[in-house]
């Protein structure tokens, strides 16, 4: 497939290119950032630096406060034109302790997790099993109240993160239909392919009019351990969680741009989020995003020249929680959200990336293609069907920004996703460089385009 | 490697047949017996069930009652002629919380486990690094007073083992050697070759006249975190550790013997433990030894006739704390020891076996000889200057009870040893099978033969 790229990339330079909107010299350009990328360490520096220095980033902590100093600092280490922060208010959920243990007759500790959004709370009941949502979801009150609820769905592992899609309910919203069925509490198999004995957290959020009840999640072995048990009888779990949501804090979107040559106005998206869950030091979920995209501008700011657009490097507050600091930033540049020209995030771990595509709709677009083209000699295929705007991307893609897919390998990425065992230790150097020259040629070929990514079927 | 034992043995069993102690029959049954335990899934399943019923079994823990009633019924179950317990008294050690953190400009919770005889207390001290053991023996005492000592050894992974007896003297004398030095805290990268955000506890003992401190190990992604920080500049570490010694308790050994048919009195022992840590449920560190000796017993005891002497499981208690039960077993066995003829421990997981050896020091022990033929088939090579005894046999080994080692490999062993990972879902059923296939056929022939291990070289 390779091959096959790289050639159909070089037939459209040979035979299309007085259509094709970028011109040689930006393709030479990208050519040489791409080789430099792949010699330079300063993405995975950068992912050091935060993880090591910073540590674990739960939004509204106080190392939320050391993670904005630190992303300031370094965007104006790495030579960005103007460096700023944009304020971010949203409620505080803070995690105190957590434990829980089966009782009675086995009684033995399991090794959980608040989910975010949690309250805190002590419960202790018999549990009740079910495979997925679906079940859970179809259950009858009496089969679930007083009881606690155990969701037990076993996330697959894939390349592209579809088997965390479809499991995305159990943790979302599984809680919130719990409480509303009576249950106690609510337990779940953690959204993980790690047979470690880490459990996962992540948010979850209760319907309006529905109590909250405590939740949190297992680790594979215990959910296991559980499900042995099970087939020995009834099986009483207590959960002890001292968690829960505790005011108000504002943090900070944090800013790095390289001003536009010629059309400083017209504004390209590189973003990933400064904050991380707890647990981990947040390496893969999302340092690798703040190093890669950070080291990306790095780079095409080191060039000669500007591009002619203008290059936005934002590490975004509080992802984690439900795109706080995306949503708040649409707001704020809602008027100029049609100069929103195109946007990626890298938010999917430092796996490599295979594809790459985006939203713009035309039969053939030149641009998307000529990237595509650009982009082959690392091994990405154009997948023109495939991908979709990475999380902090979204509420601007609603506000009718454009987005980009680079999508990366995942294969990997749920053995650490929003578990302890997220640390630096499980970044390799050399795909971060492969990532680096992917978005250094997406940004350098987007920005220094003059043609656009809308297209007929977009939202204006 | 495989074939040449084979041959050799085959080559023994026609040519040598006339001395050889062990008749034709015998083998004939040791080669049905491993056939059958290829087949049979019964160690697999006491595993599931001492794992999954009892959980972890820390030695004076409500689980250790559980676990001393848990094993009788299984012997008792497993057709066994005779079942008792023996009662084994200890100093109690607790583990009750356990937190750390880096505490400062890069302030960071640490995951830690406190050592096991470690005492309680909260200290905030700048870390001082260490690379091994002999460097901090080797440190004035004005490089270590006032500080915790971090030392940073390397655990190699081996097949043998070999890698954590040379690590040994960090986690058992380290901390006494630091608070020799005045050390007001220890902490040690865990002995162990996993990446898992998890750390590895196990028994440390200061010295007489040595004040005790707090001692923890912590995992070894957090470990390479404090060597990053310590590139920045001094690193600040707060321990609260809350456990240590409170009375005593006393457990029990069980113990299920098969009566032999001809000389009762002649015991072959083969030994497991039946504590374990309490992070994970103890599930390669030992329920895997006590599966497959129980398991290979029950073969045993399925033959139409008992072996000529008796077989003896035992299952010992508070292996992790210094071999209590086995120290208090060979003290109350003295008189008797004598006729232990032979001993095996299984306690080092469940990986398959590939080397057989006693401590029969003849040029050509011949028993030894006849059962390495029997267990070739199994791969297992024969290689007489290696091993030894199995941790809870060397207090019968120094009281003159002859060993044999059945050498697994353990290549994997050190990812789970002492830590949270430790679960039923690391146990392999075909290496369990392998396992007690290779000690039914050992175990059958030592109690089968009329011949001594015991042999010139040895204490009287």
């Amino acid at each position: 497939m390779r091959v096959a790229a790289l050639f159909f990339a070089l037939a459209c330079v040979s035979t299309a290119q007085a259509q094709d909107p970028l011109r040689p010299a930006a393709l030479d350009t990208a050519s040489q950032l791409r080789e430099r990328a792949l010699g330079d360490g300063t993405g995975y520096r950068i992912i050091e630096s935060l993880t090591t220095e910073i540590g674990p980033r739960l939004p509204g902590s106080e190392a939320d406060a050391r993670a904005v100093a630190w992303a300031q600092a370094k965007f104006e280490s790495l030579g960005f034109d103007r460096v700023w922060t944009e304020p971010v208010t949203f409620p505080k959920w803070e995690r105190r302790s957590e434990r829980a243990a089966v009782v009675g007759a086995h009684a033995q500790p399991l090794v959980v997790t608040a989910l975010g959004g949690s309250p805190g709370g002590t419960v202790e009941a018999e549990i009740v099993r079910f495979a997925d949502f679906a079940a859970l979801d179809a259950a009858p009150a009496e089969a679930v109240a007083g009881k606690i609820v155990f969701v037990d769905f076993a996330m697959e592992r894939t390349r592209d993160g579809s088997g965390y899609d479809a499991a995305g309910p159990v943790r979302g919203r599984g809680p919130s239909v719990a409480a509303s069925k009576g249950a106690v509490g609510f337990l779940m198999r953690s959204l993980s392919t790690s047979r470690n004995r880490v459990a996962n957290t992540g948010i979850t959020r209760f319907a309006e009019g529905v109590t909250p009840i405590p939740a949190a999640a297992t680790s594979l072995p215990d959910a296991e351990q559980l499900v042995r048990l099970l087939e020995r009888g009834p099986v009483r779990v207590r959960m002890e969680l001292d968690c829960g949501w505790n005011g108000e804090y504002t943090s900070y979107n944090v800013i790095g741009e390289l001003t536009g040559r010629e059309a400083p106005d017209e504004i390209v998206v590189l973003a990933s989020h400064l904050d991380s869950w707890d647990h981990g030091t947040g390496a893969v979920d999302d340092a690798s995003g703040v190093g890669i995209t950070m080291a990306a501008g790095h780079l095409v700011a080191q060039l000669p020249q500007r591009p002619r657009r203008s290059l936005r490097v934002i590490a975004f507050a509080n992802e984690e929680q439900g795109l706080l600091g995306a949503r708040q930033y649409a707001q704020r540049h809602a008027d100029t959200m049609a100069q929103h020209v195109v946007g990626a995030e890298s938010d999917f771990g430092s796996g490599r990336i295979y594809a790459f595509n985006t939203s713009a709709k035309d039969g053939d677009h030149a641009l998307s293609r000529q990237i595509a083209g650009a982009l082959a000699p690392l091994g990405i295929e154009f997948l023109p069907d495939q991908g979709g705007p990475g999380p902090d991307i979204i509420p601007l893609a609603q506000a009718g920004m454009p987005w980009a897919w680079l999508g990366q390998d995942g294969s990997g990425y749920f053995d650490l996703h929003h578990n302890a065992d997220d640390t630096f230790d499980k970044v390799d150097a050399d795909d971060v460089k492969h990532n680096v020259a992917a978005y250094a040629v997406f940004v350098w070929l987007a920005a220094e385009a003059d043609a656009e990514f809308r297209t007929t079927g977009d939202a204006e």
